[in-house]
């Protein structure tokens, strides 16, 4: 069979081919990179005029990664995605809770969804940090609460929950409170998948992806 | 904030609003289930007519799965993605082997990709499993080539990678060569979380999502 058997051969050939449908965009070159990326993990080009976000966010996102920031998910599949070794290289290290028995117990006696129980749990923990959710609007929610009313102060918030209920009003609520910097898609288009190939994005914007020798400035 | 906080509820009404979108295509009940769910994962109702399923496919799943079967990724996320609960309910495991030293080592080996090398190396163990692949066409494209070279005889394939290089492609041979039983979805959509929905989706034919104290018809 005739087709191209190096993985990175195919991300740079992708990358090209997605470069027309962003083009007519103004975006910065690290915007690029998170852009072409998302539209890759989806393979579906109208991410480029759905996705939004806050001035400077890519910038913020990439100088807390540089920092060693640490990535809080809704979801396991989030945390499956996120390339553990660029984010290890870095100094960070990614957090679920969702699956704790502990978290369930919570949820249940506050009567209140595991998302959002496991997103509150975070506390302080997340100032400072990148929120990355992919599926719970409540998460989401939650997040956004929490910025508001317990004066948390994460770095950047990647809040893009999939479907058709709810996912596409806490988004909307992202762009317009706009409590941090976020990035998000509008509609009812995301999911895990977009949301760990946009954390990753940011990052190999200071880690090579295969080669974790060096740290781009700190060699 | 006033939104829906019984992710249940949600996803009840999620799967009411995608019903308009495949009511003109003919479908059994089953395949219903997971053509809405595929949707559901992606937040984008174009894939209702871009799924391709060979005839009895997704009967041929549920079928296996209610065997107790056993399911082979090509990555992480869609193990992440499987519902395990569900999954151990009817007598089944997951697995995914590209993170593993050893095929590392044989891929290097043999100048192949590591997707490929995983894949492979399940050998025999395929038969009558469920093959999903949501990312690497090097693994489908390696899964097709054991079935028609090798005798393995899966019970589905799942093959749904995404992207704009080699994806569309190695999906479009599944669908031309149908060495089995295959559910599919054409072009450059497709990804991790979109297979992990599909399989979770012919579960659920089987299995109630939150409480797993029955499988139908061995209550």
């Amino acid at each position: 069979m005739d087709f191209i058997k190096n993985p990175r051969a195919i991300e740079e050939k992708s990358m090209d081919l997605i470069d027309p449908f962003i083009s007519d965009i103004d975006l910065t070159p690290e915007e690029v990179t998170v852009y072409s990326r998302m539209i890759h993990a989806s393979g579906d080009v109208d991410y480029g005029h759905l996705i939004r976000t806050s001035e400077g966010a890519v910038e913020a996102g990439i100088k807390a990664l540089a920092g060693g920031c640490n990535i809080y998910c809704d979801v396991n599949m989030v945390k499956a995605g996120i390339n553990k070794r660029a984010l290890s290289a870095l100094g960070g290290e990614v957090f679920c809770r969702v699956a704790d028995p502990e978290i369930a117990r919570i949820a249940k006696e506050k009567n209140i969804a595991r998302s959002m129980a496991a997103m509150n749990s975070f506390g302080t923990d997340l100032n400072g940090s990148i929120i990355a959710v992919g599926n719970a609007p409540t998460a989401l929610y939650e997040a956004i609460r929490m910025v508001e009313e317990d004066g948390i102060r994460p770095a950047l918030i990647i809040g893009i929950p999939v479907g058709f209920v709810g996912a596409a009003d806490s988004k909307e609520q992202l762009v317009r409170r706009a409590p941090c910097p976020y990035i998000t898609v509008r509609g009812t288009k995301g999911g895990s998948s977009i949301v760990a190939s946009c954390v990753n994005a940011l990052m190999y914007n200071l880690v090579k992806r295969d080669n974790m020798l060096y740290v781009q400035g700190k060699k």
